[in-house]
């Protein structure tokens, strides 16, 4: 991986020693992350930073024009999200990699629970999003996420560019007015086959074939033992990956001006895009107006529904998968409770700016990685070519062509849908397909439940050896059950179940040996039962015995408590009194 | 305990072998469980059960009346809901000593989720709850009690006993017109002290000490040593004390028909309970009327809410908590998915001779093992003393003071309520008092919140370990990570975090061993994350190794299809090479 071609010369965020701070230090050490490499920071980083913060800003031009339409939301407010995030994580964030703006999963969410072409309902989605992030941060639950597991992450990234690509259809073919949802979208454009472009069409599978192949020039490596001139004209065709969609946007944007002119333009430009800094305002709570209806307040939130919990979720998913994976490879640490609060305030101040929900992005993330960032202050330079191109260049994007904008979306998603994943899940452990295979599907019915209905069967997995324990029985002279898993009161009754069979036996052993190898703990619950079935052996069985072996600390304390004392033996006691058992319990 | 003292000369239910039976009598055996008892059916099983069910009959008679009092119902409801369930339970019953009937606690929970007064709304919940446990028993979903931890079912027990003794206050005070909820009751009992009815508070405390003294005639035990005059004096004073309630009742009924005869009457009599049995029709589905209003389906579905849900868990906690324990002591087994089916029978059957929901009655259960009860058929004769009862002896009703019912409850009540358990969690494992707690506060709240918030609690704890494994760090040479609970990926970052924390120390081990003792499954987010993770070292610590060990068979197999394969290490490759921390790692 080229990515760690580049030398660890900075070791961004050295730990500070905090033992010794007053509270009031240890506060903004904790919680603006800027006053801890700021003093250090120097020309040498300066000039990285602008490199690197440019080249993402070339980058995220054309990727927020493309993200706004599959949020189906006027092109400016993909813009307008993507300036103000860098600012703020350049104060908050404690990742030197991380980009923050608009990204395909959250623009897909942001259509699911809007309403198409309602800019300010998406801005009042973007600050509740904001503000339900910053609670998590600030009551650190930020664990909630350790619930998502990683074949339910890969099956939701997949079934979400599945959707985002057909729905990017339409503008590759240059039709409108098409359902959102996935079936009613394909239906649609199928049925309306008639009006498709093939102008489009065409210039959308150029774009898309020129955009892959360009891609790979992005691969490029070098090193300093090639000729002068190899280097530079292999940074240069680098640069050109990098930016690749910013250079088709440009050149489709001559094409259509050359056209326009000689009056031969047959493709589906974008709608203008309006010219202009957005006002600094807060969002509207009230009264929001969605084409011919009036939203109130109550209407938002039961509009915006599971939203407001899966949206910020996602969101926090992204930003910390990314800033994980960045973060190792170049040997720093992210903090996640912090990192909440960053895209929280990024989100919440972004809606003050009519910006929609924004989090860390992947593509811009690693191609700011790439180019050698050192700090986040690369996100200002980010946030200052948006916010240029916001003021001087709105002109030049009516000519950008829908199936260019189209193409390079459906391009970026051939990185989110990973197939190998089922292979190797297959290999490796084949009931995670089965989370996997619930997520994916569901997903096409509705993001959210497909997303929930995935963890909840993630969770079933894990909850089973709760309710039926993982053990052993080998019956000799004792009969020894062997418990290898945690036993708690949900797991209690199979093993009874278990020791009951035995009893009812015609010929039942003399000893039946509970061996607690795997048990660390065990409840109160798990006490009164076996207190109960030995009540029980001595009515049914009393010619045989109920012992308790290879006990931890804390299992004997709580027998001990329960009045068990009587019943724990050492593993040495059973093999002296059954030695012919002493192989069979310990081979 | 005297129960033992019954020779356990029946083997009910011995075990029949159905492998060689075809599916149609297996299904019989299964499912109709009276066809493994009958054909042994003798003149001295139906003795003892004749005996046996007239017994339970002269105990329910007082409890329905009373019963319906705690449910708000007029009383002939309490006997309506009386008689079926033995009929029923002696057909699909598993256990011989249950028998079926009203309880306090469900009782108390038709009066939560119904509306005072209205008979044909506690009659279509019974239908309803039918339905839900036979739904149940057919999908097999018994297991779902099995989240129900013993410190919650006490914490409810106790808080339900509380709540239903202040709601009798009422007739002990002789008040009419108070709030349902727990708070409201309280403050209405005091506010309205002017109306109390110093009479019936006289007598009801009268009554509560004859019960409980009559109670402690019930636990006399004899031998076959005795004198034979004195066996059966000691017999007849037990059945006193058995028949306590019914004995009481009767002479209350003397006492206030020569009073009113008298024209002395200062007692608040019961109201009229009508004669003559219930007819047989279906429950009413829409078009309820209760006082003023009038409901319709959607109505009442909106009216038993979560009552559906919590309802039939709590009718078959009762009858399956009852069934083990007298089947423990009794030697025979109890099949909890053809309890449910039996109880929801039960349920739904009632509903058409307007009984309201039943199950298994604890107290009732004990004096019919007590009285040697040998099948359910005695089930039978209860319903035939409770049938004569409702045609003949609703004129004797009218004289039965509300005072004398309200001990009859609240004499009742003092079983349920366990004091002892909170000290023995106290000893025996503290954590538990927290869903014990929750729970029992919760219940003044609502009942049905209070049930599930402990119950969530209770999985707290288990989840607990699921997200944050029990792992001890032994460091010398070599650096040992001992995880002592199995591995999800809702835990493996935990484990994750620790290890980046010992390379990032400024004088790293040499190796890291991951010792999986406790592990018995790990999936392929662990499998992945420890890829990342070795990854990640190679760049941050080359120097480090991370080794695994301790290995069992699934997880050797994970590991080593996830290309893991050179991590894995016996214990004594290790010891070899690290001589010193032999003793470290084995002792």
């Amino acid at each position: 991986m080229m990515l760690n071609t580049y030398p660890r010369d900075t070791r961004f965020h050295q730990s500070v020693d905090q033992s010794s701070m007053n509270c009031w230090v240890k506060f903004i050490y904790t919680y603006f992350p800027i006053v801890t490499w700021l003093p250090k920071y120097s020309w040498h980083y300066l000039q990285c930073d602008v490199i690197a913060g440019v080249t993402v800003g070339l980058m995220v031009l054309p990727q927020g024009l493309a993200y706004a339409s599959i949020a189906r939301l006027p092109n400016n407010y993909g813009l307008y999200s993507s300036f103000l995030g860098g600012f703020v994580y350049c104060v908050f964030g404690t990742a030197k990699d991380i980009t923050i703006g608009p990204t395909a999963i959250l623009s897909l969410m942001v259509q699911t629970y809007s309403i198409p072409h309602c800019g300010d309902l998406a801005v009042l989605f973007s600050f509740y999003v904001g503000i339900i992030l910053l609670f998590m941060g600030i009551f650190r639950l930020g664990f909630l996420v350790r619930f998502v597991s990683v074949p339910v992450i890969s099956a939701f990234s997949s079934a979400a560019a599945i959707t985002i690509a057909c729905g990017q259809l339409k503008d590759l073919l240059g039709i409108e007015h098409l359902h959102r949802d996935f079936i009613g979208n394909l239906h649609d454009v199928f049925s309306k086959a008639g009006d498709w472009n093939f102008y489009d069409l065409g210039y959308g599978i150029v774009c898309i074939i020129i955009l892959i192949l360009m891609r790979l020039l992005s691969k490029l490596t070098w090193d300093e033992r090639m000729h002068i001139v190899k280097i530079y004209f292999y940074k240069c065709l680098w640069l050109c990956g990098i930016a690749r969609n910013a250079l088709i946007v440009f050149i489709s944007c001559i094409i259509i001006y050359v056209l326009d002119f000689k009056k031969l333009n047959e493709f589906t430009v974008i709608d203008d895009v309006k010219s202009g800094l957005p006002d600094i305002k807060p969002p509207e709570f009230t009264d929001i107006r969605c084409g011919n209806t009036t939203l109130d307040f109550v209407d938002t939130l039961s509009q915006f529904n599971s939203g407001l919990l899966v949206v910020p979720m996602l969101a926090f998913i992204e930003a910390i998968a990314i800033g994980k994976a960045f973060s190792r490879v170049n040997g720093y640490k992210v903090q996640p409770t912090q990192e909440l609060i960053a895209i929280g305030l990024a989100n919440t101040l972004n809606s003050f700016v009519s910006g929609y929900p924004v989090t860390g992005s992947f593509s811009r993330t690693a191609v700011n990685s790439q180019s050698g960032v050192k700090t986040p202050l690369a996100g200002i330079f980010t946030g200052c070519i948006v916010m240029l191109a916001i003021q001087f260049l709105t002109k030049m994007f009516q000519y950008i062509p829908k199936a260019c904008l189209g193409a390079i979306i459906i391009s970026a998603l051939i990185m989110m849908i990973d197939i190998k994943i089922i292979r190797s899940m297959w290999r490796v452990k084949k009931i995670d397909l089965f989370p996997y295979t619930v997520t994916f599907f569901g997903c096409f019915y509705s993001l959210d439940v497909g997303l929930l209905l995935g963890i909840s069967c993630s969770l079933v997995i894990v909850l089973y050896p709760i309710l039926v324990p993982f053990i052993d029985i080998e019956t000799k002279d004792v009969c020894v059950i062997r418990i290898k898993d945690n036993l708690y009161y949900t797991g209690i009754e199979h093993v009874i179940n278990k020791v009951e069979n035995i009893i009812d036996q015609s010929n039942p052993p003399i000893v039946i040996l509970l061996d607690m190898i795997g048990v660390n703990i065990i409840d109160y619950t798990v006490a009164i039962e076996i207190h109960e079935l030995l009540k029980q052996m001595e009515t049914r069985r009393p010619t045989t015995e109920l012992l308790v072996t290879n006990v931890s600390f804390g299992v004997k304390r709580v027998l001990i408590m329960a009045g068990l004392h009587h019943i724990i033996t050492s593993p040495e006691n059973v093999s002296e009194r059954f030695e012919d058992s002493h192989r069979l319990l310990y081979d």
